[in-house]
């Protein structure tokens, strides 16, 4: 069972809302009205409609930076309304909060889950439960108790069969040549983060980088950099991401928009 | 006389200010700065450019989820520099503070409103007053200012002469047979919220919403759901909004797009 | 040296990372692993992708109006990962943290800065920094330490050769006939800031503003005002801004848009 940090409840949220509509502004105020000393800090609110992966993969990158006892939000919720579940996963340090529709599928991965629970007890609820805004009704009103102290298995009887989307893997061919990944999310930048972890080139390389080579919708990246700046504006490269996975990009320039590049583009490492 | 809660001084902040100006920023350290204590949350700055109905309906649809003692800041204010007065607006549970101009036409219709108040002393706003900027130099200090506990009264004199925009509204036809109504919001998902209450549709249907059927635009709508997936991807239906109103959403889709419909677009309901 | 207060850890953002990315609530979790206490509030983060200049600008607008002890951090940083340094600059209210390329520029020029430090000491980033995300591993954790009162001169030696950009300045023609100056910024209403100080134009007219002319693009602008709302709509005039500096105006229009204007406009002020 997480530890609930009594000094420090820090709510973070993640949602589909966008910043214009009224949807954020009021799921904080309905936390704030349960627990009016919680601290809401906004992940983002700008994930692409309905996009459980993108969701799932933002919160991943995002989510351990925070301290132990943070309670992780994250409405992204086409079937809001529907018998999906709202669930609430507990590891040791975090509680993850949101529908049971695969949007946790990279935390199941990355953070020991010791507990999977269907949120089911009303009393933690909104009084009105809306059939559109279980942002609202449920998910906000549900961290704001668990803020205040409630344990977990208060809101609800544990599960097993709670979604997990298949995330894409990269992986090395069977001669041993090459690495296969591809584009997994593209920053704001035009940056594209790749699913190839950077360690695994680095030792395919002992360490000399000045062999790398990568292959993305035909056009050839020769250059591994260690620095944006090493580039000449225009040049594109490679790079060891924030994440730990390898980073294609354009010197000062949107590489996405330079090759047309979209999320889910193959990539192809020369490990020789 | 609002009760000014001094566990907790929540400010929410709703501005057409855009969230890259330096203006949402100068508002909140113009609040910190009287009261460091103060704890700002955002509703939305994302309001069109000088709606003023937009930014009504929009802070109606989120305040009350607040807890009693809230500060609601609502500047959109197209009037600044000239003689439209800022005003606060008291109820029992909350406080508004904004331009006289209409901004809080909805809070006058949902909030039982004891008192308004022209805010007239100066005492409570920056020391230089600029022309083009009263949310920095007016509405955010005397925002703070409450929060550290003034009375309202100490702010200025009652008035009774405010402004109140005429909110459009849903009628029943002579003959019985129709309710008309009309879109006025559209969210970010591009679904469309009616003014049609939908207690009123439901009441008129006996509950048998099976006979639902609503025009909008020439697009004949026969479908009332329980929820979004209700609808195969594409289809278009109705379901009872989160804020107690008829709302048209298309299945995944942006029904505001696909229709090519904008705010005001009328809408029957057949009760028969 | 700056008193660090320790009754209010302010800490704000100004960043070009955007909303959507995970970037910005990643620099926040960094910050509350460190100091839970600390109060994190954003000025924008939507500056012009590497707009060193605009960042500049925008931060000067607002950080005056924190409270003294506030940590503005500052991260617009093209050269993250490469010998650039990181900085922190001290003035008697306020400390700022930002990569050394110029993003403090009109801190400089607005405040009175007593000592700037090359941050060097590692043990106060996080123990793994990458090569690409400097806000999260360098700039949060410092912030988050110095809200937590640790003495500026802990994180490295005192620097002298910080990098300054130099900054457009309006001037007076050599027959004192005009006042030459540009359009440093456009808000997102569409209105123009430029460089010239209001004060030396009153002066210039002894305070008669009928007297004002002014050319920008071609378009001539006769008209001065005490209130956006003094021109009917669609005409164009000028007013002193919200910075004290001259702004160019649409009345309920964008003059940007209206006029093809874009930041380094030419903008002359008829003295006579």
């Amino acid at each position: 069972m997480a530890p609930v940090s009594e000094t420090h409840s820090i709510i973070t949220l993640t949602t589909d809302f966008g910043m214009q509509d009224p949807f954020v502004g009021s799921m904080k105020g309905a936390i704030l009205q349960i627990n009016p000393d919680a601290r809401i800090i906004d992940i983002s609110h700008q994930i692409d409609t309905f996009d459980l992966f993108d969701a799932s993969f933002l919160v991943s990158c995002s989510y351990k930076y925070f301290p132990p006892g943070t309670i992780h939000c994250i409405v992204v919720d086409p079937g809001v309304g529907s018998e999906r579940r709202p669930i609430l996963a507990v590891s040791e340090r975090y509680m993850f909060v949101a529908p049971d529709n695969g949007v946790l599928s990279h935390i199941y991965e990355q953070e020991a889950i010791t507990r999977v629970i269907h949120i089911r007890e009303s009393k933690y609820f909104l009084v009105n439960i809306s059939q559109t805004f279980h942002g609202r009704d449920i998910f906000a009103p549900v961290c704001a108790w668990l803020s205040k102290g409630i344990a977990p298995m208060e809101t609800g009887p544990e599960i097993f069969d709670y979604i997990r989307l298949e995330l894409p893997k990269s992986y090395v061919s069977e001669d041993g040549k090459s690495i296969y990944g591809q584009v997994i999310y593209i920053d704001h930048f035009g940056n594209l983060l790749t699913n190839i972890e950077y360690n695994l080139i680095e030792k395919a390389f002992r360490g000399d980088m000045s062999r790398f080579r990568a292959l993305i919708e035909g056009a050839l990246i020769e250059r591994f950099c260690y620095a944006y700046t090493d580039l000449e504006r225009g040049n594109i490269g490679a790079i060891a991401g924030s994440q730990g996975y390898l980073e294609l990009f354009a010197s000062k320039d949107s590489l996405s928009k330079r090759l047309g590049i979209v999320k889910g583009a193959k990539v192809e490492v020369f490990l020789e």
